[in-house]
C-alpha cells in the first residue's frame, strides 16, 4: 500500500508564517508511515490528485475538483472565513481552523493599542513636534485600566488570552459569548449575546473578536456603538465585515467613542484618503496583531497534534461548523 | 496647649492632584487632636510661624527660616531632588517623600511604551495616513514580549509594580540595584550595580527609574548605551539628569537602539526644534507617567499612616537621607 500523502502549501514573505526544512523533517521524523511533500501555491492544484490531507494557508473551492482522495484541509490561520468551508462539507472533506496560540501575541496587541489610549501616548506621538506642552490635555484625557471595565464581544481563546493581560492591570472583563461558560469561570464574567447591549454600555474599553459569518455581519452598528459607554474606547481584532465603519466614524466625530484601533478594515489597504486612515482618534494596524516570532512553531504543533487524532480516528480539534450552524459569537 | 498645627498646600491644575475638601475633612476626622490648615502656595510662608507638620508639593528652602516649630516636611511625591533635603536635614527637620501608590500607573505607562514600539503601533500611527501598506514593516520590525528581557535600572518600589505587569507578558526581569536582594525575590532575578553593563547587554527593553542624586549623574553614558544589546528599546521614566542625551541620540542614529521613549526631559519643554522632539523613534510624554486618577487619595493615606507614626514616636516611613549618604540605585 502507498503512503498516504500530505500536501503542504506554508508560503509567506515572513518567515515566522513559512514552514521551515526543520518543521518539515520534525513531521517526517515523528510521521514516518507519511509522505509529506510541499508545493508552492500555484502547484497545489496540480499536487491534489494523491493527496490525502492538506495543511496550507489558502485553498481555493475549485481545488476540491482536483482532489479525489482529500479527506481534511487543515488551515493554520484563526479564522475560516477565507477557507471554502460549506463547499469542502458538502463533499465530506473536512475542514479545521487553529487555535490557542493566536491570543498571545494578539493580547499583547489589544493590551498595547489600549494603553496607547488609556496612557495618551498616541496622542504625544502626534503632538510632540508641534505642541510646546501637552501635559494638561493628557491630564484631561488618561484613564486608569486599574478598575476600569473590558468587554470582549465574541469571547474565545483569544479573549481567555486577552483577560489574563486585562486582569494583571487590575481590569474587570466581561465576556460576551452565545454559549457563555456558567460560572465566572477564568476571572470573566460571562453574558449571553441577548445582553451585549448592557454589556457595552458599562464598558470603558470594547474589544471585538467577531469571526466573520452572516450572523456577524455588521453586528457593530449604529444601535449598538450608541449603546456604548460615552468616551469609551473601540478595538477590532476580529473581522471587518462585523463593523458598521460609517456607524463607527459618526460615533467618533460626535465625541461618544474615545477612540478606535483597528486590525482590520476593508478593502486591505484602505483607499488613500479614506477617513479610517485620516482621523485623529484612529489607529490602524495592517492585520498585525497575530505576529508572533514563534506563529509557525505552533502552527506546526498544534497540526502535529491534529494529525495523530486523524491517524487514530479521534475527532478533529478546530473543526469549522457547516456555515448554517456555526456559532455567531466565538471569537477566533 | 494648643494644638499641633499641620499647614497642607496641595494645589494643582489636575484635580487628582489636589487636596479635596472631602480628603481635608477625613484627615480632620481621623485626628481629632490636630489642627490642619491649608494654604496656597505663595501664602505658604506666611503659615509657618506656627506650624509643626507641613505637607505639600513644593517647599522653598527659604521656608524654613519662617518656621520654627516644624519637624516634618511630607510630600505627596515620589522623587525629593526638587525638595531642601540637606537644608532640611541640616536643622533637624525630618522630609519624607511617599511611595507604594506610583508603581500601578507608572507600570501601566511603561508597558504601554513597550507594546507600542513592539508591537509596532507607534510605526503604524505616523504612516497610517501616508503609506499604501506598512505590514511587511512591521513584519521586519515588531518583537515579542513573551521570552523578551526587561532590565529595570533601580528596581524600587516603582520596578517591582512593572515587573508584575512584564511577568504577565511572559518576560523575564533583572533588577539592578546597589543593595540587590538575596534571592530571585519578587519574580526578578537581582544583580548589583557593578554588574549593570552585563545587565543591559542581554535586555530587549532597558528601563531607567534611577533617582536624581549626584551618583547617578549622566549614568546612562556613551559607555552604557554601547553595552546595550543590538536593537533594544530604551525608557527613561525615572529623571532627566541621569541621562546623557548626547549619547543616547548617537546610539538611536546608527540604530544601535530600536528606540526611546522618555517621561522626562530637560529642558521641560523641549525646545521647538530639539532633535528629540523630532527623532521618528523617540515617543516623548510630558512627565504623565504618573497620571492617577486616585493619586490624592493615595497620596493622603500614606500621609494619614506617616502622621499616625509621627505622632506615637514611630519612624517615619520614606525619610529622605542626607545627600552623602542616598542611595544611588533605589528607583522613585
Amino acid at each position: 500500500m502507498r503512503q498516504p500523502v500530505v500536501l503542504i502549501s506554508l508560503e509567506s514573505p515572513h518567515s515566522f508564517w513559512r514552514l521551515s526544512s526543520e518543521h518539515e523533517r520534525a513531521l517526517s521524523a515523528a510521521f514516518p508511515g507519511l509522505k509529506f511533500r510541499r508545493a508552492t501555491e500555484e502547484a497545489v492544484p496540480h499536487q491534489l490528485a494523491d493527496a490525502h490531507v492538506y495543511f496550507g494557508w489558502r485553498f481555493a473551492p475549485s481545488w476540491l475538483f482536483a482532489a479525489p482522495h482529500l479527506k481534511w484541509i487543515a488551515s493554520p490561520s484563526a479564522g475560516t472565513d477565507h477557507l471554502p468551508v460549506a463547499e469542502a462539507h458538502s463533499v465530506g472533506v473536512a475542514l479545521t481552523r487553529s487555535y490557542g496560540f493566536h491570543g498571545r501575541p494578539m493580547a499583547e496587541h489589544a493590551m498595547g493599542l489600549v494603553l496607547g489610549f488609556s496612557r495618551g501616548l498616541f496622542t504625544s506621538q502626534r503632538v510632540q513636534r508641534n505642541r510646546a506642552w501637552w501635559k494638561d490635555d493628557l491630564a484631561e484625557e488618561f484613564f486608569d485600566l486599574a478598575g476600569a471595565t473590558m468587554t470582549i464581544v465574541g469571547c474565545g481563546s483569544v479573549g481567555r488570552h486577552l483577560t489574563q493581560a486585562a486582569r494583571a492591570f487590575g481590569m474587570n472583563v466581561i465576556g460576551v459569548r452565545r454559549t457563555p461558560p456558567a460560572a465566572s469561570e477564568g476571572g470573566i464574567t460571562w453574558v449571553h449575546t441577548t445582553a451585549v447591549h448592557q454589556a457595552v454600555s458599562i464598558a470603558d474599553v470594547v474589544v471585538n473578536l467577531l469571526p466573520a459569518t452572516p450572523a456577524t455581519d455588521r453586528y457593530f452598528d449604529h444601535n449598538l456603538f450608541s449603546a456604548c459607554k460615552p468616551r469609551s474606547l473601540f478595538l477590532n481584532l476580529g473581522r471587518s465585515a462585523t463593523v458598521d465603519h460609517s456607524a463607527l466614524l459618526a460615533s467618533l466625530d460626535t465625541g461618544h467613542l474615545r477612540g478606535a484601533a483597528l486590525d482590520v478594515f476593508d478593502p486591505k489597504p484602505l483607499p488613500a484618503r479614506h477617513p479610517l486612515r485620516l482621523h485623529p482618534r484612529v489607529v490602524l494596524t495592517p492585520k498585525s496583531s497575530v505576529f508572533c516570532r514563534a506563529y509557525m512553531n505552533e502552527a506546526v504543533a498544534f497540526f502535529a497534534d491534529n494529525l495523530h487524532r486523524y491517524l487514530s480516528g479521534q475527532p478533529l480539534n478546530g473543526l469549522a461548523e457547516a456555515p448554517a450552524t456555526r456559532s455567531p459569537l466565538v471569537g477566533g
